[in-house]
């Protein structure tokens, strides 16, 4: 059955699975300490303008949450979430197991309101029994959000001006990053995230890679020792070449942002044919991701010919579920998605 | 300057430093296997009418609700409390650094509703993707609540009942437990927590003890090596008889009862005062704990008579403050109130 | 240069790269439920002779054994490993970092003796202070262990039987299990493993795969909720697929037998080849890596000609290194030792 | 029945329940705040001659390692210790709790040879693959140590010469400091540790106060918000005005050092009755434990008449025993075990 259940059904971009075939015979030095990992960061540096950044691969999303918000903050320190961050829902408590707390914020369609973290912050220091409480170490922001919406680049930079007042590091989790960099909506650009985060990952399982994210600290800014961190975590890949073959195909001629291009075409195409047919959606965004509101009995009927995802249960009689199109998606299944709703 | 600061501004119980002197010279064992421990906890097995309870002494609040959540959980469970609960914010992230998440629900005057609870099972069960989030495996009550607020008998049962229905252990925190059963508004009983809940504890610091907490296993259901994990907690006491010894002489006489009646009626007292002069309660109960709100400039010119707590900002003008009586709160020190208010 | 250095330096076998471009177009479930997992699963299940085994895959051992050791074990309980366990020495405190300590109890070659076991297991429970000690609960092994050796079935069963005398689960770390089970002096087979453990894993990376390791808990005693523990461990692949076709591929026609009995043949070539020379075994062994003890001033000689791995200084004027064959060891790059040392 | 089974079987010197009941209806601030902590401090950082020292209190010994071990130690760092060592043997894994390593070292008599040490750190910075293990961060001595042997002033210099050089933290575990400063081997003052330690801790369970540990950062050099570090290990007690009072009392005209040289005096009347009557010492000290090797049947006969503590089995048919003084021992106690040996 055609499917638009989620961006990582599909394998791997043909690109990165002709690179691992070719530099398969070569004999390469574990844990990253290869050529292609290398040439991977160059690549990356180059592209986020920043030449002294520091760069390590992850296998997972919740992996690189994880290893670095527990690396990065304090033994005292929280992470500041939107209550529907990835981080704060969907990790199984990755987090706390590290022994942070997730400090959940209150969101609007997934983002963090500037007005709400200032808000947050001065009455977390304006209470004189915060020596009793959870400092907030870290701001984490997914780009895009868990609903596909976008920070702007304002909004960014206005996020980023009060973790420099309040003395918080700045975090984007760029699981899907490419979709949100190239759609029509976005004014943020690789060097701006590298210019206002403090640590930012370039998500690859969703955009064409087997598995893979590239962690960014742009400032030459990794923690000490950062590899036994990760061998600690459980997140040091022996063969490091094959995250490293990986972002180096995406990272040639531009292939990352071409395949995020096409998948947002295919949303946009998908996003048109819903608004024609009258579907109502449950938040708008010009991502990959298309929320839609579907009556029970609706969606009962739509399983049966194409595969989305239940969201969550809205009301009694409706239910948001998503449709996803992905760096794969064709331009026949977005006609046979026409043709069945 | 008089204080009402909080109900742990005076040292102990008169009656508790005698039998610390009585005792001093005895050769006891350690690590609570003293005479003194033994006698206490029988004390409360039969005051809980539950003859096979486990019992065992904690010097700190915090440390109690660390050790027992941690100890109780299974390692993908978290536990539910209320956005007010003492464990969601003020020990410092103490229930994360152990691992476990702290599942933050809504509160009605520090109180969680059982339709509160219902909905967030319903909705984490009703969830296809749950298996990628912390599992609810305990629910956390404070009785009373931080707001001085307490549950019905009728609620603590629903709640139990909602515990069974979902499998989760129900956990109260007693801090305070004299100032909630000792009044005219509860209709619960030591015998019901012990009925109800999977563990609670009963509460030392602040009803009289130099320190101490006792945590009620009611039905032997201890986890199993209790011992070594308190130890591992760093919660185990060389001398357990400076905690055995506290909780005999609590236990003896109803000395616990009757001075937290005493301390409730102290609190009623000012109540009265209060309503009398016309200022505002934030919350209204029936416990130790009085919160008022007062202007901040009649604030100001009250700090400088009389010792309270500040709480929280209500607004631009006005602030929410805690007068709390205790076991040792004396009629001459609330008249002194009523001259000052 | 050709490399003996160790067995992950090269990709991963054609087969599963075959597959994996041969399945890559399929529209398939995340998180390990796709057809390939399944197959691989089953096929391991009849291998094991093991029809109900539970059977999750893992991106690295490190995060396999971390997962495990800490899913299985009770809080208050340790791992009891040999002190050149990689658990206790290489994992950069991956266990510990979980809460448990490994307890390290001296090897021999490697290998844990029974008598070694037997006599910390008495004093552990002779001691009367045994409940403020970390308990023992489970025994970390590795087949072969980390100098190549391996225990007689004989000696497996004699410590199965002790894990059952002493309430303990039995763990073997099959990083190499493929070289361990396919060499002249093995007398364990993977039914004997599954019947004897309480769970164990069968190694990808270092036999073969591109990365992935297959956790096998016979007796369908996986811990409850195991995906979500993986999750929260960060050690869930959103596209699980990628390890479920490397898998199928190694347990399709025999692969991973065969390509780990190619290795051993071409390391007992290789061991003959030292032997004629005249070198000096620091440990003898039958399997795929070769411990060598060479003159300090031979070793720098030597290291101009051809890759092998330091491991450990001997003493002032001698050097011990490692020569390891892999699945992808040649008869050409063999001779070509055989010229240069 | 007279018993020598530790130095923590009576409760508190007459001095310490003075001052409790002196100060017990004082209206005082929580948490440390009150004038008897700020007291003690003064007088601790008088004697340690370090004027700005941080000081901070604790409840019991286990709890104080656990906190500063790791309030201190980077995340990919661990504690050296010897084998023998409390952290190491009898905190139930309280410092792996917290996700550190305890990385034991071998051991004579208790105590950590400088060379032993040196040895250590020159094969971990020798191998090669250190990234993918523990980092040494902290040395863990206890003065006296578990065997009641001492460092002299020069090993001390030595051991701390070796921290500086390899960039160690080096932590004093003092739970019966009193008894290894007061006795005629050692030439170690207060201001000595102060000069040389990064922390240590001055018992006071074991010497004289009901419970009570005081932690001392001789350079000001406490962890930042080290107070949430303590609360968030479930270490801060509500009434720190008890903890105060103890060591106020302890440090007012040197009653800690009388007590300790009493305590010492008793032992030292012990060694000679054990000598004279021919007992064999386990291990020789000039503290207040003594360890005596009994042939089984004498420690049955013994155990009828006197108490002591069961060390470890030796043999077959012999066993060490402990036999405590403390600051309580009397010369009549000490009469009588002279005529029951």
């Amino acid at each position: 059955m055609i499917s638009f259940e989620s961006d990582y059904v599909l394998g791997a971009h043909e690109k990165i699975l002709e690179l691992l075939l070719e530099t398969n015979a070569e004999n390469l030095s574990g844990y990253g300490e290869d050529p292609y990992c290398r040439r991977a960061k160059e690549k990356i540096r180059a592209l986020c303008r920043c030449p002294d950044a520091d760069i390590y691969f992850f296998t997972s999303g919740t992996q690189t949450n994880q290893t670095i918000i527990d690396a990065m903050l304090q033994p005292y320190e929280g992470v500041i979430a939107a209550t529907t961050g990835h981080v704060n829902v969907h990790e199984a408590g990755a987090i706390e197991f590290t022994g942070h707390k997730v400090l959940a914020v209150p969101q609007e369609k997934g983002k963090i309101q500037a007005d709400t973290l200032r808000n947050y912050l001065e009455i977390f220091y304006g209470d004189s029994s915060h020596e009793h409480m959870v400092f907030p170490g870290m701001i984490y922001l997914s780009y895009p959000t868990e609903y596909g919406t976008l920070y702007s680049l304002e909004e960014l930079k206005e996020i980023s001006q009060i973790c420099k007042q309040y003395d918080l590091l700045l975090y984007v989790d760029g699981a899907r990053l490419g979709y949100g960099l190239m759609n029509s909506e976005s004014d943020v650009t690789l060097p701006d995230l590298a210019a206002l985060c403090d640590v930012f990952y370039i998500g690859g399982a969703k955009v064409g890679a087997l598995c893979g994210e590239a962690a960014v600290f742009p400032h030459h800014n990794a923690p000490k020792h950062f590899v036994t961190i990760m061998k600690q975590h459980g997140a040091l890949a022996a063969k490091g070449r094959f995250l490293g073959v990986q972002f180096d195909a995406l990272f040639t001629d531009d292939l990352y942002f071409q395949i995020s291009r096409h998948a947002i075409e295919m949303a946009d195409r998908m996003r048109e044919i819903f608004c024609e047919k009258g579907y109502r959606f449950y938040v708008e965004n010009s991502t990959n991701q298309l929320f839609i509101v579907l009556e029970n009995e609706k969606m009962k009927e739509l399983e049966k010919s194409v595969g989305f995802s239940f969201w969550e249960k809205l009301d009694e009689s409706h239910t948001v579920v998503r449709f996803a199109s992905s760096w794969a998606t064709t331009m026949d299944e977005v006609d046979f998605l026409k043709q069945v709703l």
